[in-house]
C-alpha cells in the first residue's frame, strides 16, 4: 500500500516535470549553452556509461569555472548528478586538468601532444588506465582546460560519438575579440538588441549575473577579449570612476580567459587630462598616457589594451598635429608595452572627396609599414569600404610586411537588416578568410592574419558585437549564430561555416535531422539572399544613409560625396558600376597578381564583384546570357524569391521546435520578405530611370512607383541605433 | 523487479526536479505572478482538497485568459494538473464565470450580490451545491472574472485560508492607467530599466510574448489602460504606419481588459497632417482630428483616447493660438466622443518666471472649470511641483467642481534614485490619496478622484511606468513593488500600502515570516529615508537639474529660474524655505480651510512640510527642541542612518530567499548608502554656507569639502534617461 502511494506520488512528480518542460520559456537567454536532457535514450545510456564521474585534482578560478560548467552540462544533458572527485575510482571517468596541476594528468604521457599545442589549446583523448577506459581533457594551462570542457560538451550537445575520441585543438589567432560599440549611456551604436549589457550606473557594486553568462558564452567559442566601449570613444571611460567599474567587469571575466580592452579617445589627454594638447610627440602627452596606463593596470592587472579610431569620421587623431597614424599609435603602445598591452589601431580612415574611398586606407598605411611599434596591430575591416553585404577582401591584407595586421568583422547586422533579418554571416567571414592574397604566392587572408605570411608577433581578429540586453541577447534568434560562428572561425579560420552552422543548430534548437537539414540550407543561402535583394553584382552602399536599413540608391545630397549612394553605383545612361581600373580610380592596382589582373579585366571579374570594379554598359552580355540590365533585375528578383523560400522552409519545420522561437522567426521572416520587396522595387525602379529598359514580363511588377519608395525613406522609422 | 526499476527511474526524475528547482534562474522576470509549488505541506493538502477541478461553461478571449491563468496558477502552486471541466462533478470545484455565460453561475442566486458591484467587480464565495462545498468566482463581465481569478490566486500565493471565503471587490476608479514615457526610438524618458518594451521596428509582424506577460501583470492588479508613448509626444505615433503597430499591441492587450491610449502632439495637424495650422478653433483642424480619430478606431476599435501635454516645457499647445487649455482639449474630445474615447489633459503647465510655480496650474485651470467637454479629464500630478520625494497634495484636487479630475503618480523613480535605490512608494501614494481636501467638508483626495465629491462622469488615475526591457522589468527588484502598489491602490485607494507590501513580498519572495516582517518594515520606511537624505522638512528640487539623480542644491544658472535649486530652497543668512504665505507667494490660499489655516501658520504646519510653506530662521525652535539648523542636520543624518539600517535588515535575511535576487538588492543598497551620504554631505555643507552654524559634534564629519561635491555633479555620469 505504501509502495503504491509512493509510486503514485512519484508519478505526480513525473507529470510535474513534463509540465515544467512544456511551460519552460524558450526565450533564447541560454544561447547555445543549453544542456537539456538528451532525449535519444540509446545515446543517453551510452553517454551515461561512458562518463561515470569527473576527476579534477587542482583548483583555480578558471578550473572552478571548468568544473561548474562540466557539472552543469553533464547534470543537464545526462539528467543525473555527476560526482566530481579528486581521484579515479570508477570504470569510466572524465579526467580534467593540466600536467602542472594534476599528478594524474602528468602521469598520462601526454607531454609530446601537449608540447604540440599552444597555451590555449587542449586535448581530448580516450585513455586506458588500469584496464579501464577514461576520457581525458588536458591542456597546458587552465584556460585550455576550460576550452576543452566546452568543446567536449559541444560534442555531447551535438550527439556526437565520444568512443575513441581524439581531439587536438589550438587557436590560430592570438587575440580573438568582441568589439562593443557601446556608449557609456548604454545606447549601442549599430546595436539592435537593446541597451548595452554593461550597467555602468550600477557598477562596480552590482555585478550582474549576466556578465558571467556573457563570459561563458564567449569562452565556449574561444573569444578571449572584449572592447567594452564604442570606437567613437567617450574619453570618460579612462577616468578613475570608470576604471573601477571596468575592473569589476574584468574580475568577472578573468576566470573565463577574457581580457578587457577600452576604445581610447585620442584627445583624452586634453579632454580628461587637463593638458592643452594631445600631440603624440609632446613629452607631456607621452607622460600622460604612461601614467594613465599605469593607473589602468592598477585596477585591471591583465588589461588588454586600446582600440583606436583616429582621424576617421570626425574622431580626433594624430593628423590634427600633423603626425602620422604610426606616431599616434606608438605613443599609446609605448605606454602599454611594459604591461604587455596592445594597441589595435583602425585602418578605417578616409577623407571626404578626392581619392576613391576604397583606396585610401591602403594608400595611407602602406607607406607607414614598419613604422608601428611591435605591440600595435593595424585593424583592417574585411573589405575596403565598410561591412557591405559583399566586398572584395581589403587590399591591406598581405600588404603590410612589417606591421601586425588584424581583421575586423561585423557581427551586428548594420547593413544586413539589423535584428529584423535572418542573415547567417558565416559564409561572408569564410569568403574573406579564404580569399587568396598572393602576398607571397597563393595564400589566404586567414594566413596573413594568423601571422604565417609575415610572421607577425601579434595576431588578432575582432567582431563588432551584436549583443544587447534583450532577453535573447541578439534580437533575432538567428543573430546568435553570427556571434557563434565568429568565435569559432576566430579560433580556427579553416573550419567550414556550414559545419559550424550544424553545431549551432544542434546546440540551439534540436538534433532532429528533419529540422537541421532544411534550416542549415536556409542559413547557408541567407547571406547571398541579402546580397541579391540589396546590392547584387558588386554594388554597395545603396542604403538609406545614416541609418542603413532600407534602400535609398538615389541619395546624393550629403555633407560628403562618399556618404551618398550615387558615389558608389555611378549609374548613368550608359551603364552602372564603379570603374576601379586604369580608366577609373585604378584601385585594382592595390591587389597582387594574379588577382589584380583578374579584377582589372571585365571578362575575368567574377559576376559577384563586377560592378565593384567596373562601370558596365546596360547591354553588356553576362555569362548567364542575359544583358547586364536583365541580370541586375534577375538578381533582385532572385533575392526576393530566396527570402520567400526561406519562409517556406521555416513553415515546413513547424512543430519541430518550441512555439516561442518558431513564431518569433516566422514573424521576422515576414518582415524580411516585405523589406526585400521594398529593396528590390526601389532599386529596380530607380536604376530603370538610367537603363530605360523594361522589367521583363516574367517578373511581378513593382506594386508602387519610384516616388512612393522615395517617400518611404522618410516615413520609415526605426529604433535607436 | 520491474516495479523496482520503475521506482528507481522515478526517483531519478525526482532528483531531476530538485535539480531544476535549484538551478532555476531567479531573474525576476515572473514578477509577482510566481506559481511555484507551495512547500507548506499542510496548506498544500488543504488547498488540494478544496480545489478538485475548475468548472467553466463559457468562452471568450478574456475567459480563455482567465482559464489559462487559473490553470497555470493552480498547476504550479498545487503541483498537480487541475482538470478544467464544463460541469461540476467533484466534491470541491472552483466554479468560474458570469451569469450570462454560465447557467451554473446563473443558478447560484448571486443576483443581488452581483448587482451591488460594477462591471469590473467580482465575487469570490463559498457555495454549497447538492451538499458539496464549492468556491465560486463570479462577475458581471468576463473581465471581472479574470480579475477575480487573479485575486483568488493571490490568496493562495499569500497562503491565506480559502475556507469560507467571501470577497466582493470592485474598482473605485474607472480608468486605471500606466503612462509610458517611451519614445518611438525605444529610449524611455525617465526610464531606468532598459529600452521600451514596445519593439516598434518589429511590429505589427512580431508580437513579443512579453506583451502578454505585461498584460497579465497589469490585469493581475487591475490596471486597464496603457498610454504607449511619451507625453513629450512624437506626432508620428498617429501615422498609419504606427497605428498598425499599435493595433497589434492592442490585440494582445484586449483579452486582459487593457485599452491602448496615445500621447498626442498638439501640432500633429501640422506636423503629420500637412495643415498650416493646429489652431483648435480652425474648422480644418477640427476636421483633421475627427478624421484621424476615425482612422484610429478603424485599427483599434476600443481605443482609449489621448493623453496631452500642451504648452508645457516646450510642448506646443492651444496658447500658441491664444486659445485656452479647454479649447485645446475639446477639439480632441469632440473627435473622440462618438467612439467613447477620452482626453486626459495634463494640468502640468507652468511658465518661466513670474508666479510661484506651485500656484500656476491652479491659477490656470480653476477659471476654466466647467469649460471642458465631459469626456475630458484634467490630469493632475499628486503635488503642485513635480513628483518630489514629498509634496503637499495638489490644490487642484477638490477645486474643479465641474471638470473631471484624475491623478498622475510617478512609479518610475525620477527623483528617487532611479533603479539604483530602494524606495517603496506605497506610503507616498497613500499619503496623497488620504489627504483631506475639505472641498466639501472632510473628504480625501481619493474621494475627489473617485468622483464622489463632485460626481465626475469620468474618473481616472495614472502612474508613470517604471518598466523596460531589463529581464526583471524594473531594474531594481523592489521597483516591481511600486508597479504593484500603484495598481492595487488604483483599484481601491482605501487599501493600506502596508498590506499591499505584505502581499507583494509573499508573492514575489517568500511566505517565510522571518523574511516578511523585517523586509516589510524596511519597505515601509524606505520612502521616508529617501526624503530625509534628500529633501527633508519640505525641501524640494535640490537635485542635479536635468538628470535628477544626485544633489546640486547650489544650482542657480539655468535657462529658467524654476529649473534651478535656489528657486526652491531660498536659503539665506536668515533661514531657509519658500514662503508661500501672505508675506510670500501666498500659495496657501489655494487650499481649503482648515488646511489653509494650518499651512499658513508656522506653528501648525507639520514639520515634514515646513520649508515648503515657510521661510524659517535657522534658530527657530522646532517641536523636537532642536533649532531648525540642528533639525535639518539631524534629518539628513537620520536619512543615512535609515539606509544603513536597511542594509542591516537585508543582511539579516540572507539565505531566506534565492541568492540571485538577494545579492542584487544587497549590491544596490550599497550604492544607495553611498549616494545617501553624497546627498547628505553635499546638502549639509552647502546649507552651512548660509547658516554659518556648526555640524554638531555627535555627527560624523563629511569626508570631503563642498567643492568636492560640487565637482562630483559634473563627473557623475549615468545611463540614458
Amino acid at each position: 500500500m505504501i509502495k503504491t502511494r509512493k509510486i503514485f506520488l512519484l508519478l505526480f512528480l513525473f507529470l510535474g516535470i513534463i509540465g515544467l518542460q512544456i511551460t519552460k520559456a524558450e526565450n533564447g537567454y541560454r544561447l547555445w549553452l543549453r544542456y537539456d536532457k538528451i532525449t535519444n535514450k540509446t545515446l543517453l545510456n551510452e553517454y551515461r556509461s561512458q562518463i561515470g564521474a569527473v576527476v579534477i585534482q587542482q583548483d583555480s578560478p578558471t578550473i572552478e569555472a571548468a568544473k561548474n560548467e562540466i557539472k552543469r552540462g553533464l547534470d543537464g544533458l545526462l539528467d543525473i548528478s555527476i560526482p566530481v572527485r579528486p581521484s579515479v575510482s570508477g570504470n569510466s571517468d572524465l579526467i580534467i586538468g593540466t600536467p602542472n596541476g594534476s599528478d594524474l594528468i602528468a602521469s598520462l604521457h601526454l607531454d609530446a601532444q601537449l608540447r604540440a599545442i599552444n597555451d590555449e589549446g587542449f586535448l581530448i583523448e580516450q585513455k586506458e588506465l588500469d584496464g579501464k577506459t577514461h576520457i581525458v581533457i588536458a591542456a597546458n594551462s587552465d584556460i585550455g582546460v576550460l576550452y576543452g570542457v566546452f568543446a567536449f560538451l559541444r560534442r555531447l550537445q551535438a550527439h556526437k560519438k565520444i568512443k575513441g575520441i581524439s581531439i587536438q585543438s589550438e587557436p590560430q589567432i592570438k587575440h580573438r575579440l568582441l568589439d562593443h560599440w557601446d556608449n557609456l549611456d548604454r545606447t549601442v551604436e549599430r546595436g539592435y538588441a537593446g541597451l548595452s549589457l554593461w550597467q555602468w550606473s550600477k557598477l562596480p557594486e552590482y555585478k550582474s549575473p549576466r556578465y558571467v553568462d556573457y563570459a561563458r558564452a564567449n569562452a565556449s567559442i574561444g573569444i578571449n577579449g572584449a572592447v567594452l566601449n564604442n570606437v567613437n570613444a567617450d574619453p570618460r571611460i579612462l577616468t578613475e570612476q570608470f576604471l573601477k567599474k571596468a575592473a569589476a567587469i574584468a574580475d568577472v571575466f578573468r576566470p573565463y580567459g577574457i581580457k578587457v580592452y577600452f576604445s581610447a579617445n585620442f584627445y583624452a589627454p586634453k579632454r580628461i587630462g587637463g593638458l592643452d594638447t594631445a600631440d603624440p610627440m609632446d613629452p607631456k602627452v607621452r607622460k600622460w598616457w604612461k601614467q594613465k596606463v599605469n593607473q589602468i593596470y592598477k585596477y585591471i592587472p591583465d588589461f588588454g589594451g586600446f582600440l583606436v579610431k583616429a582621424n576617421s569620421e570626425g574622431q580626433p587623431g594624430p593628423a590634427d598635429y600633423n603626425r602620422t597614424q604610426a606616431q599616434g599609435a606608438n605613443v599609446m603602445a609605448e605606454a602599454l608595452k611594459p604591461h604587455g598591452g596592445i594597441v589595435m589601431w583602425r585602418a578605417f580612415v578616409y577623407n571626404a572627396g578626392g581619392e576613391d574611398r576604397a583606396k585610401q586606407a591602403y594608400d595611407k598605411f602602406v607607406p607607414l609599414d614598419g613604422k608601428f611599434d611591435d605591440n600595435v596591430i593595424v585593424q583592417v575591416k574585411n573589405g575596403p569600404i565598410d561591412f557591405q553585404p559583399r566586398e572584395p577582401f581589403h587590399p591591406l591584407f598581405g600588404a603590410l610586411k612589417r606591421t601586425n595586421t588584424m581583421m575586423e568583422l561585423q557581427i551586428t547586422q548594420e547593413y544586413f537588416g539589423f535584428s529584423n533579418h535572418l542573415a547567417y554571416l558565416g559564409p561572408l567571414y569564410e569568403e574573406v578568410l579564404d580569399s587568396d592574397t598572393y602576398a607571397k604566392g597563393k595564400g589566404s587572408v586567414a594566413k596573413v592574419i594568423e601571422g604565417q605570411v609575415y610572421n607577425y608577433n601579434q595576431t588578432g581578429i575582432a567582431g563588432v558585437a551584436n549583443t544587447g540586453n534583450d532577453i535573447n541577447w541578439t534580437g533575432h534568434p538567428f543573430g546568435q549564430a553570427n556571434w557563434f560562428v565568429f568565435g569559432r572561425l576566430a579560433w580556427d579560420p579553416t573550419q567550414s561555416s556550414e559545419d559550424i552552422a550544424d553545431d549551432w543548430i544542434r546546440m540551439t534548437f534540436t538534433n532532429n535531422e528533419k529540422f537541421i537539414k532544411p534550416v542549415k540550407g536556409m542559413m547557408m543561402k541567407s547571406r547571398e539572399a541579402g546580397v541579391k535583394y540589396r546590392e547584387p553584382l558588386g554594388l554597395a552602399h545603396l542604403c538609406i544613409q545614416g541609418q542603413h536599413y532600407g534602400p535609398a540608391p538615389w541619395t546624393k545630397d550629403m555633407p560628403r560625396p562618399d556618404w551618398t549612394a550615387v558615389y558608389y553605383h555611378r549609374a548613368d545612361s550608359v551603364g552602372i558600376g564603379f570603374d576601379r581600373t586604369q580608366t577609373g580610380s585604378n584601385a585594382v592596382e592595390q591587389y597582387n597578381q594574379p588577382i589584380e589582373g583578374k579584377f582589372r579585366q571585365l571578362k575575368s571579374t567574377p559576376d559577384k564583384l563586377l560592378l565593384w570594379f567596373h562601370h558596365v554598359p546596360w547591354d553588356y552580355k553576362m555569362n548567364s546570357g542575359r544583358t547586364l540590365w536583365q541580370e541586375l533585375v534577375h538578381q533582385y528578383y532572385k533575392g526576393v524569391d530566396m527570402v520567400r523560400n526561406m519562409q517556406k522552409t521555416w513553415d515546413s519545420v513547424e512543430g519541430l521546435i518550441d512555439e516561442e522561437r518558431y513564431q518569433h522567426v516566422k514573424a521576422l521572416l515576414k518582415i524580411q520578405e516585405k523589406d526585400a520587396v521594398w529593396w528590390r522595387n526601389a532599386c529596380v525602379l530607380y536604376f530603370q530611370t538610367f537603363s530605360n529598359r523594361p522589367i521583363p514580363d516574367q517578373y511581378e511588377k513593382p506594386a508602387h512607383t519610384l516616388e512612393y519608395y522615395k517617400k518611404l525613406e522618410h516615413t520609415k522609422y526605426y529604433e535607436h541605433n
